[in-house]
């Protein structure tokens, strides 16, 4: 028995870890009859021809025409660019998506640049590797993960119930609110985190020439799994603090007022400041096993008990 | 063919990961023909017992008695207390080492409370899990991972040799540095980023009286990773930041320098230097698998590609 696709024929705009997972997974899981692909970089638009992605167009608006959702995949700084290449060829009634890490800037930049006759629907899946390109990409990358969309006040409630089938059927779970809480929210629970996994990183480097590449040697002591989100693409990354300034920032004062408390007691000797805020992040641990955002496994399952 | 055991009888005092882990491979691996077990705490000596990780002593001195090698496994800051607790039972020209993850302090509080007649070498395996407890341990967990060594001056060169052996034989990686040297490195690998990590879950517990359980709920967009580090043992951590303070705080205002010139370009909207800091943090994740520190699997392999 297979169910009938939500969507006729979709576009993929930008085929990176994520554009190249909705195509992927679109067709697998049929949540598209087919896919379309654009990508405004030659090389990458050929890569993802040569693996067979989807149908590859040279030209953004041919790309979209005839498609019934398009979902923009581009950097958060480079949606609205996105968005005003494929305006030309969107069709009347088409849903567009986006699925930036930012909601509010966002939203923002492209809607303008968008025919009024479309329904735009802002969302975000919270899903990725640190590794990025149409070779990251993979069918199950939204299996039991969130994705959030960020309906405009106005917005047509069977074009959310329609995107929010599509992101049903590639195994998220999706939720909605406004951007603006997406975007407080978010701050906190990724770009905050990655932040300072760059910062620390960077850190580490500098500090690595005293230390002669035993940073690097030791590092399974705790760092490395900073250098994995470290690993996260830059332009992407870079856009999303300009673009959640606002959220980043607060958020960056509150952990550098924690981090100069620990200071203090680290300096002071002072034991049971330490030991009653390691206990409090204990618990926290717990919570997001429990809620099903990461595996029980110790050292997330890379050292393991045999058998 | 079974070789014979490095250690003919070790004790081990103090059951938890790190010594739990130490006595199942100890036998297993063939280092130590036999492992006597004592634990400061009758509850963990009784779960010892039950799940039969060694010959489980109530009595300190009496654990250590005929044994040839003994490795203290008690945080850094009850070293001292479990050195002790063994000297009246230890013979002479036994090897003393201990786990500790800050070496010169423990050395120095060590020392002294030891019979002039045995071996001390500081020690320090990198390996461990976020999981505390004698149930935590297990016999794989030194396979391919680093033991730092950090014999006195004076040091006897056969000791050194016979230890050196035993982790080997574990399975681990053996260095050897010293004291101060080790507490400069582990402070970047280590110390530094548990303490990041503690804090910025405490920063997002605070948060999340704003949030209401979001944070938890979209911790996969990075922030899960940091509540696994923060889910250690507060009263190992707590003694790591007492006892290795210099050096940890020294860390802690190079990163927090590097946090403030960050927050600068965000403020600013200074994207090239975000994209050229996040650029260099990129490249050093590729030295750490280089390393065989960490798997290069995506997302640490929690996610995968089917098939």
């Amino acid at each position: 028995m297979s169910a009938d696709p939500v969507f006729n024929r979709i576009a993929v705009i930008g085929a990176g870890l994520i554009g190249g997972s909705i195509a992927r997974a679109g067709v697998a899981a049929r949540a598209a009859g087919s896919v379309n692909v654009w990508d405004i970089d030659a090389r990458v638009r050929a890569r993802a021809a040569e693996i067979g992605i989807g149908d590859v167009f040279d030209d953004p608006a041919e790309a979209v025409r005839g498609c019934d959702l398009v979902v923009l995949c581009a950097p958060s700084g480079a949606m609205a660019d996105a968005a005003a290449a494929v305006a030309p060829g969107l069709q009347p009634g088409a849903i567009v998506t986006d699925v930036g890490s930012v909601k509010a800037a966002v939203a923002a930049a492209v809607t303008p640049v968008l025919p009024a006759a479309v329904h735009f629907i802002p969302g975000h899946p919270i899903a990725g590797t640190e590794q990025s390109g149409p070779d990251a990409g993979f069918a199950s990358l939204f299996e039991g993960r969130w994705c959030i969309l960020c309906p405009p006040k106005d917005a047509d409630p069977d074009a959310v119930a329609r995107l929010s089938a599509f992101w049903t059927r590639l195994g998220a779970r999706v939720d909605t609110m406004d951007a603006a809480r997406h975007d407080l929210v978010l701050a906190m629970t990724s770009h905050l985190p990655h932040l300072i996994a760059f910062t620390i990183v960077a850190t580490a480097e500098d500090v690595e020439t005293l230390t002669e590449s035993e940073v690097v040697k030791y590092s399974a002591g705790g760092f490395r799994d900073f250098t994995r989100i470290a690993a996260s693409d830059p332009t992407m990354w870079r856009d999303v603090f300009l673009l959640n300034r606002d959220a980043v920032l607060d958020l960056l004062g509150r952990f550098s007022e924690d981090l100069t408390a620990l200071r203090r007691a680290i300096r002071w000797g002072d034991g049971d400041t330490l030991f009653a805020t390691f206990e409090r992040a204990r618990r926290m641990r717990k919570g997001v096993i429990e809620a099903g955002q990461d595996i029980a496994a110790p050292d997330f399952g890379r050292s393991r008990p045999p058998g």
